[in-house]
């Protein structure tokens, strides 16, 4: 029995096939590389039966994952988020199996943490000593922070207006951190210039193959916890949209592996409305998307305005009869406001997203009553404290508490 | 089978008792109270082999925890936190085994969450419809947030200065929050006013029974992560010691049950220099601590000049040959950084202070280096973006990366 069952890296564009135990990044037509499995070896040796006893993270699928040699894991212990059923804001929106996957009780607090865990760990096996990468803040904090942990030096480049908490944890992990007087593009092209200039490992999105199987173990994980039956929905805020990706593939591997069965849930992709280029894409049936200028959204891990896997986001919408939607600022925070009322969970604003369009597709009719579906929260609200305004009472050391006639409470 | 094993509440000042499907909160000689479990009769139903396979949560030892209906249990999916080996730091000071209990991983990033999710379930079990509390900011945030899932109204008063991450939560999950200019002992005082005026349940610290058993839920998974072996040492960061005093009751009923054997490990109490009551009671033998002036800190968490529950703290010093240890702030910052640096891993600085203890206590020999040493980090560094100071270089938009003759790195 192997750790992986993995078999090559291949091209989904032009079918072109690279070997695994060798440092590789996009295909030589420019196309993000994929991972294949020995899926007929995993299926004589491992059973779902199985996997109930394992330990409690990500590498529980390792069959399914890259990494040829178990020494070579580098683990927070992230993996095995909750998912957990949101029965009040279920009755609120007329979904009666509604549940979040919270993707908030991971390391460094957002799903990127599952890229960084497998992409770095792979790294590692395939020899890397140095890896540069482009962020808006929660991806280059968890990769800074893995590297470390692996002994792997980074250089990491994010906008001057990143988020300060995302900042402060690449500047902690001893990564070379620059701030560029510019978006995110900018620091890409830094990056590329450095990547040439000092032979470095691009860890850029989609740049390496591996990130992808990372966030692949979202969809392995919701499996399982729905005891091997699929959902009807899966909505996912999409920037980058590797997430979403990953999502499909584990699903069609399951599918392959005869774990589940019958129809791929409908993939949702959700973004902001000012910046949307999957959704524009996708409602005019385009296999590509444009780049999107002039994005703004406070949900800035979904501020992406041309994603370098836009075609696969498309192709897992498609394939699956999803659908891609857009919500505004306004309906994000509103919703961020009724799940922390409703059921205790601060959730970050693209989680919020990913809720308003639950709202506004069961309104129009496009998930029905009797639905299950699962909204990814893809990180910890407390990453974002200033999304919340408040204008709290201030009491002096010797005052009180006076309840109005209403009752002291709102 | 039951699904709690609880039996009574008991003093452990004057030994008086009480049943446990009412409100209690203080005894009537003002000591806390704590809850008794039937030990024999789990001992008769539940072997270590079936949690195994039991959901990853707290709750999967719902027999050792007071909600006597499964249906009360109000949960966002927390505990089982990640054990994980920190080897590179282990070097580093000289153990062999060394582990962080990582706390960061669970809803609201700190281990408030265990306290708060098993006191909010046995709240909702005994009828509570509105709760209170003054906090410096993580407590409340959790009560919040869980009383919020339960459908329980809260009313958390916490110093105009804690921190505004913790602010914005109380403040999302719909609680009455108030400020106030002072300390958390005036906030304490504006509570217990509030409590008595409008017959309030008071949820402060050991003012009800309960969140000592949800903090409990650290000593147990820490000892089924070790296969039910018992670590050497265990270090907490102390400020009302409530997990110190949870981790001390599950070992002695673990002990009990005959999951595990031998001697108890050796607790201890990490302070900061700036607020270490507990540290000079242990200093000269006392079985109590005094008021500590003008205590600072930037461990706020660990600010805590007099707690409640020092007796228990000192007791369980006492009785499993442990000591108390006070660091300096400096310290605690250095070695965040060599935490993150080294494993990757963004600690708070309370978490920060329990490993300089470490470090001192095999310093000075009080450790030896062939020991299991465990030690809790009791929240998410994220909750605390300003401990972190740095200047990183700037770039302009079509800048670059100069890699200088020593190497890109640092």
């Amino acid at each position: 029995m192997n750790y992986s069952y993995i078999s090559q890296l291949y091209c989904p564009k032009c079918g072109h096939t690279y070997g695994t135990s060798e440092q590789h990044q996009l295909c030589t037509c420019g196309s993000p590389l994929l991972v294949d499995y020995d899926l007929e070896g995993i299926k004589k040796h491992l059973t779902t039966d199985e996997l109930t006893s394992r330990e409690s993270t990500l590498w529980r699928y390792h069959e399914l994952l890259p990494i040829e040699e178990a020494h070579h894991v580098v683990s927070l212990g992230e993996g095995m988020t909750p998912l957990i059923p949101f029965q009040e804001l279920g009755k609120d929106t007329s979904i009666e199996n509604l549940y979040i996957k919270d993707e908030g009780l991971i390391p460094t607090g957002t799903f990127k943490a599952r890229g960084a865990a497998v992409g770095v760990s792979k790294a590692k096996e395939v020899g890397v000593k140095e890896l540069a990468m482009p962020t808006n803040g929660n991806a280059g904090a968890a990769w800074g922070l893995y590297a470390a942990r692996a002994g792997i030096t980074s250089t990491i480049v994010m906008p001057e207006d990143a988020p300060k908490i995302t900042r402060n944890e690449v500047a902690l992990s001893g990564a070379n951190l620059y701030l560029v007087n510019g978006l995110i593009s900018d620091a890409g092209k830094i990056v590329g210039k450095a990547v040439k200039d000092y032979n470095l490992y691009d860890a850029s999105t989609l740049k390496e193959p591996y990130r992808i199987e990372g966030k692949k173990t979202m969809g392995l994980e919701i499996a399982e916890q729905l005891n091997w039956e699929m959902p009807d929905v899966i909505l996912y805020p999409t920037g980058g949209g590797v997430g979403l990706i990953g999502i499909h593939k584990a699903l069609k591997e399951l599918k392959e592996l005869g774990w589940v069965k019958g129809k791929l849930p409908r993939l949702v992709a959700v973004q902001s409305r000012g910046c949307a280029p999957i959704v524009k894409a996708w409602e005019e049936g385009k296999r590509e998307s444009e780049f999107w200028n002039d994005s703004e959204t406070l949900a800035f891990g979904i501020n992406v305005p041309k994603a370098l896997g836009d075609f696969l986001v498309l192709d897992a919408i498609y394939e699956t009869d999803g659908c891609a939607i857009a919500v505004d600022d306004e309906s994000m925070l509103q919703e961020q406001a009724k799940v922390a009322q409703m059921e205790g969970n601060f959730i970050c604003p693209e989680g919020a997203a990913t809720f308003a369009a639950v709202r506004r597709l069961r309104e129009n009719g496009w998930i029905e009553q009797n639905e299950t579906v699962v909204a990814l929260n893809t990180g910890a609200g407390i990453k974002y404290p200033d999304t919340v305004q408040l204008r709290p009472e201030m009491l002096e050391k010797d005052g009180s508490i006076v309840k109005a006639d209403e009752g002291l409470v709102k």
